[in-house]
């Protein structure tokens, strides 16, 4: 608390890090990789998943649990699935240490090898189709709409908190269907739930789209995602959702006695958010001074501060306090009142500042008199004297809610600011340089030129909208024609 | 659903596993000793979680989360601990696979060794304690409160769905105090939360006491227990809280400043309950047609089944079905109305019954006429007609309070007719060869009685109880003194 935070401006990187941990968000462990997240990181994680899982119920869906260890074979079975995860994953191959011999502590025991390696899960198509073999035999069966919430392991070797960590928490749906269509629609609804849940939730807007084939699932058909935009300009896939097809169906033999007696491969989805929503959350929103939360996802939504001389003041401040907390509390506002007694006023104020709590009151012995409060809104800034008389819950629910929305306007309002249409190359690379953001463009559907750009700008093709309008245009790279403009930009 | 069970009388065993299975709670996946929690178990699971975790709040903890990986230096660092762990672990030994060159497809790449092996986590203890370095300075770092859920591997030879299996799901708490006192009462406080919530939500009644030495956890010095006694005599150690002392504080150094400014290590405790509970609530009530759940764990409370001939009649029952269904959803009562027009209303009695719904409703036309319902519990079998008149909500949730508290009086009267007191030996092998369950012997508080005992009958002691007697009396094996009763029994 000591230290103050790097300004945005100046490295917004280092911001980010030193924000993560200075506001007990996560950690680094002594694990390659591994992060700890903290228990105030964690009680935000908490919430999100709640309204995540409230969403995938009230959609049909159902959670239930798949082994953490995927068979080596198991992974080999859909070509571009193993090709996609191979390369960065946990191996394991004994079941047994024991005490060395010539004193070296604990060790590897080598008589206790595994046959068949196995993957510590990076994703659980595999494990979860080889499952569905035997739950599906025919339409009467179908859908199977299943999701569980999971640690996985991904070997990434450049990691950062939230963002990008060898274990991560997510949630995966998989689903499986007696028809294309059918299957398509639920991933198109899934996509539709995260970007629900992104802007009403989270307040971050995002852009629906799909992905190009060179950023597609390993094993999918089509890709769907949701990209947000953080505020350094650069891009943040937030979800995913897969149309599988009958990939894996086809891999894990998994086939289903039609209604009109036939014998075919399922049809399948998968889709998820992962931990890598707290690193959305925390970048679209916070500022120099710390955090700021969405109401929604704030576990302390108004904290309260007293201003006091000696034990009386206290009591009569306390008194209030809890009159105050019963009515909020009641109305479902969580609510803190920081008495410590080791810290003084000015030194709480930055803490929750930091914290991102989104209103602050304060209240002291003049407070009393008038039957009033001071009110901070940690979105703004603004403080004000905060009247106590009338209905104290209603006003503080409204307040509440006009924050949610003006967080959510204020990200939408930069998000316009920048993105950005272009018609050359030349403008395309000085967009990229300058202000940042998404940047629209023609392409011209080529891995190719995709490729190119990526490696002369280090900007991706973050998704084709789904709102696009058909427009004939011409390629900014390559001249060529195109039928649409894409979202590029640089991204996380 | 078309074979019936096993009869328990028959073969426990095999009416257990086929229990789990057919009424899709859990079943064994492709990899060796590893389940998959189906939906309708894992539903069970959650509504346990969700009642477990609201009672760790209230006692004032936080959750947050640990790396899966432990490097198997830090397993190494307590004595006791690695002894107990290292035999049945999974070691994660590489970081990649790659393409054989010799064209057998996907293999571990020798490249990508580890420097230091990691072990997936039996427990977290090692993990956590070397973040508590990092978080406690002070003591007004104390207590740390804080606990995570989790997946955990421990690679038994010998596994069993819910009971004993490689991976399983739990909650492990781990809390760091300033004195030993207080993480003493921490550790008893948290063996009573677990006994509370056996006996009020899974309905099971539980022994609280504390471990004999050979029986306690890798590195604690003191384990507290809750016993549950199942319907075949067996016991079922259902929650474990260690009292761990400044043991893994010194193996990972973790000290804090007092306020007199001393220097001392921190005081730990750990505690944990798993999906073994899901085993104990199984075999605590169910019966030879299926599943019995306790009302306040069971997913779906009343099931409402229609009997009619014909759209016409359907219709008019849904509609009487439908106010019925608004006026128990408003107390908060799960109920599914079960209009499947695949299935008869026999399969769907038969069904309910496996998956153990504590209330079964039936509807025919006749009751329309009286305004009337057949009303079944699951729990004793009773049928009796309900008349729909007067506050029926009210009514039915005076019924599965009724339920709840008769399942567990049958759960206590099972297990007093399965204590006996024993003074002889011989006395104490009749017992276990006869109707076994508990019983309460003297023993002289010697390991080598304990082994001798185990070796002799396979009974172990389950707990010295929390409320026993001092009693002076002599060991029923050695004849040398003893203090008072301890509770054996053949566990699972």
């Amino acid at each position: 608390m000591s230290k103050g935070l790097p300004k945005r401006s100046e490295d917004y990187s280092l911001w980010y890090n030193e924000l993560v941990k200075k506001a007990d968000l996560a950690e680094n462990s002594a694990v390659r990789g591994c992060m700890v997240i903290k228990p105030y990181g964690f009680s935000i994680w908490e919430k999100m998943q709640a309204e995540i899982d409230r969403m995938f119920k009230e959609t049909g869906h159902t959670n239930a649990y798949f082994p953490l260890f995927i068979p080596k074979s198991y992974l080999s079975k859909e070509a571009d699935h193993v090709e996609g995860f191979a390369k960065e994953c946990a191996v394991v191959t004994h079941y047994r240490l024991k005490n060395d011999e010539n004193g070296n502590g604990v060790v590897v025991d080598p008589d206790a090898k595994l046959e068949e390696e196995l993957i510590v899960r990076p994703t659980s198509e595999t494990v979860i189709w080889s499952t569905y073999k035997n739950w599906v035999q025919s339409y009467r069966d179908l859908p199977i709409l299943v999701n569980q919430w999971a640690n996985v392991v991904r070997w990434e070797m450049r990691t950062r908190l939230f963002l990008r960590t060898a274990e991560f928490l997510w949630q995966e749906g998989h689903t499986a269907h007696a028809t294309k269509q059918e299957a398509i629609d639920e991933s198109i609804q899934m996509m539709n739930v995260y970007a629900t849940f992104a802007e009403e939730f989270m307040g971050v807007p995002v852009v629906k789209g799909i992905k190009s084939e060179s950023e597609r699932f390993a094993g999918a058909l089509e890709t769907y995602c949701i990209e947000a935009l953080m505020q350094d300009g650069k891009a943040l896939q937030a979800g995913t959702s897969h149309f599988l097809g009958q990939n894996f169906a086809k891999a894990f033999d998994v086939k289903f006695a039609t209604k009109e007696g036939g014998l075919e491969h399922v049809w399948g989805t998968s889709w998820g958010v992962s931990t890598r929503l707290m690193g959305a959350l925390i970048m679209a929103h916070s500022d120099d001074h710390g955090l700021v939360l969405p109401p929604k996802l704030a576990p302390i939504q108004v904290v309260i501060v007293p201003i006091y001389k000696g034990e009386e003041q206290l009591a009569q401040i306390r008194a209030k306090v809890d009159e105050i907390t019963a009515q909020l509390r009641a109305k479902g506002i969580s609510v803190k009142f920081d008495d410590r007694d080791t810290h003084k006023p000015g030194f709480k104020f930055a803490e929750w500042e930091l914290k991102g709590v989104p209103v602050r009151f304060a209240m002291g012995p003049r407070d009393l008199e008038n039957n009033t409060l001071e009110i901070a809104r940690r979105d703004t800034g603004e403080k004000q004297s905060f009247d106590l008389s009338g209905d104290v819950a209603a006003k503080v629910e409204e307040l509440l809610n006009d924050i949610q929305n003006s967080i959510y306007q204020k990200a939408v309002d930069f998000r316009t600011e920048h993105t950005t249409e272009v018609d050359s190359y030349e403008d395309f690379k000085k967009v990229l340089d300058g202000k940042g953001g998404f940047v629209s463009a023609h392409w011209d559907g080529t891995a190719e030129t995709e490729d190119k750009i990526k490696e002369e700008t280090k900007a991706t093709i973050r998704c084709i909208p789904l709102d696009r309008k058909e427009e004939a245009g011409v390629c900014i790279y390559s001249g060529k024609p195109s039928q649409g403009r894409v979202l590029f930009a640089k991204a996380y």
